[in-house]
């Protein structure tokens, strides 16, 4: 069944289109009886306007891009979650892209959210990611952008994100404050700003602490994987086995710390104490339970959008936008994988 | 920064919008140095080709609509994965709507997505979904619509989906076999298919081992949440002390059970034997290891969307369609939390 327009339902009535699409539109100037019998017309035959159309001629497409690195990932899941709940309640759809964290698939969805023209893109930058040219023409174009957790600080945007510095010191003081003395660090790959900062913050800790820092106790991960953590917590005890603390980058590579502590025999936190980041699910049901950093993710998503609304909003009405860094508050959330030493 | 038309760059070469069409689609019949005056002009001024306009010349905006009850959760977000990357692969773009299980929101979002005229819906129903007016509207228009994992037996359209009776059959089997006589079943709300139908595979299961069916022994979740499964997991032990063996609807409600019993001395297997089903990666790595059964998720999303991409390119070439469905094989994977009882 093909598309009803105006112009077959204004053929019908022997009408103009200009009145069908007036009585559509509830204007006064046409008559009760006419419009009556345009809407009845329109409801039979199940008349849908045409949003490339009214597109035209609004210009707005009312669907924003967002690029996140992955969907199957808790913490991402759950910012899609708060974005998507709030493009909803705006009337916004929301055009989803994975990059799979790699820079090319990125620069190649950049290109094509641009051309589908959409209102406005939230993006998190892939771990690849270590050139933005294709931001940069985001920006140019004067297309709303808001940049959120993985962000390039280089690009003058809007950004929700949190102070990964900071929070990563408070875990690495936490594991030193339950009695940690040689404490390995798991950190992210070389590019995301969060792992830096992340790594950052634990070199600070230390440093507060007067703790020297060894650079043989940090591991890179390149896949930020289960498996990786696994692997880098069977290394740490082979290289050092006195190590009696360890700082990972995210949950999911911590709970692959656990497993391999827990196969075999290292008691956790009496031997090793682990403490993650970012508060997935899992973390409170697994065995022992995982004490982490708490990152409000559904609220980044939330905020997020709301920033790119307001920017969407001052383009429309071509007044001007003043860009801006939203800072949210973490916390660190101790369970059972971390306790006072004795 | 605007976005550039067509008639401003014939305006600024004073030549005709058609002559810069043509020239930018390399028609052969433009001079070369028009051509190139042109492309350098287009190029300069970032010229991107307006989708909206493309949209109403050809009728298609390859763009496909996706409504899903959840995306924080393991099982659809690997859906949604697999979509996502076929589509790509496919040069679709993807709109995702969540209907956090209400019908309301469901059918809103049905109406929305027509309204803006997407090439095709691929949909999983909200456990709330009892009535499919909403669904046969997008049949009736024509719109390609594939049904995924929670279906309507009652629509005609494409399918992907597993076989759910036979497999929660396989999983009720699996725990006799392994020794149990007295199972309880913590099933999913009433309305959804899959509920249904993994409810009904356990009751064949034990009519086929001739063990009595007791209606007492099923629990009905609202949420098909963690909490649940720990509150059913009490409410269980008290009612009857004596199950040895509980069939869970889905892993993320098994964790729930595993962590009463966990925390109240109930040993698993060994005093009750626990299946989940739908292989979350959080039952890997709980203590003990969920038995479930494996269900094919990223590969749903790929067959899913390429049962619909079949489907518009037979509408786009005015071909007749046959609707199909595919049935995805599942396996019961035994962890810890299954073993043969002596």
């Amino acid at each position: 069944m093909k598309n009803i327009t105006l112009k077959e339902i204004a053929e019908t009535l022997g009408i103009s289109i200009t009145t069908v699409s007036k009585a559509l539109k509830n204007y006064p100037d046409v008559s009760p009886r006419t419009r009556q019998a345009v809407m009845n017309l329109a409801h039979q035959l199940q008349y849908t306007p045409n949003s490339f159309a009214v597109n035209l001629r609004t210009q707005e497409s009312k669907t924003i891009g967002l690029i996140i690195p992955e969907v199957v990932h808790h913490f991402f899941s759950s910012v899609i979650n708060g974005i998507i709940a709030e493009a909803e309640k705006n009337g916004y759809l929301v055009i989803i892209l994975q990059s799979n964290e790699s820079l090319e698939l990125e620069k190649k969805q950049v290109a094509l959210l641009l051309s589908k023209r959409v209102d406005g893109i939230l993006m998190s930058l892939s771990n690849e990611s270590n050139d933005d040219e294709h931001i940069r023409e985001i920006i140019h174009k004067g297309i709303p952008f808001v940049q959120f957790d993985k962000i390039s600080k280089l690009i003058h945007s809007s950004k929700v994100i949190i102070n990964d510095q900071l929070a990563a010191m408070q875990a690495v003081q936490h594991l030193i404050d339950n009695g940690c003395k040689k404490i390995a660090h798991i950190r992210g790959p070389v590019n995301p700003q969060n792992a830096i900062d992340r790594f950052l913050g634990y070199k600070k800790a230390l440093e507060k602490n007067t703790i020297p820092f060894d650079s043989s106790l940090v591991y890179t991960c390149q896949r930020v994987s289960f498996e990786e953590g696994y692997a880098f917590a069977e290394q740490i005890k082979k290289e050092h086995p006195d190590v009696d603390g360890v700082f990972v980058i995210t949950d999911l590579v911590a709970v692959g710390v656990l497993a391999y502590f827990n196969e075999n025999q290292i008691r956790v936190p009496d031997d090793v104490a682990v403490i993650g980041f970012s508060n997935w699910f899992m973390s409170q049901v697994i065995t022992p339970k995982l004490s982490t950093v708490d990152q409000p993710s559904d609220e980044m998503g939330t905020r997020a959008f709301q920033l790119l609304l307001e920017q969407m909003i001052a383009r429309r009405d071509q007044k001007p936008f003043q860009a801006q860094t939203i800072e949210l508050k973490t916390a660190v959330v101790q369970r059972e994988s971390t306790r006072k030493k004795s």
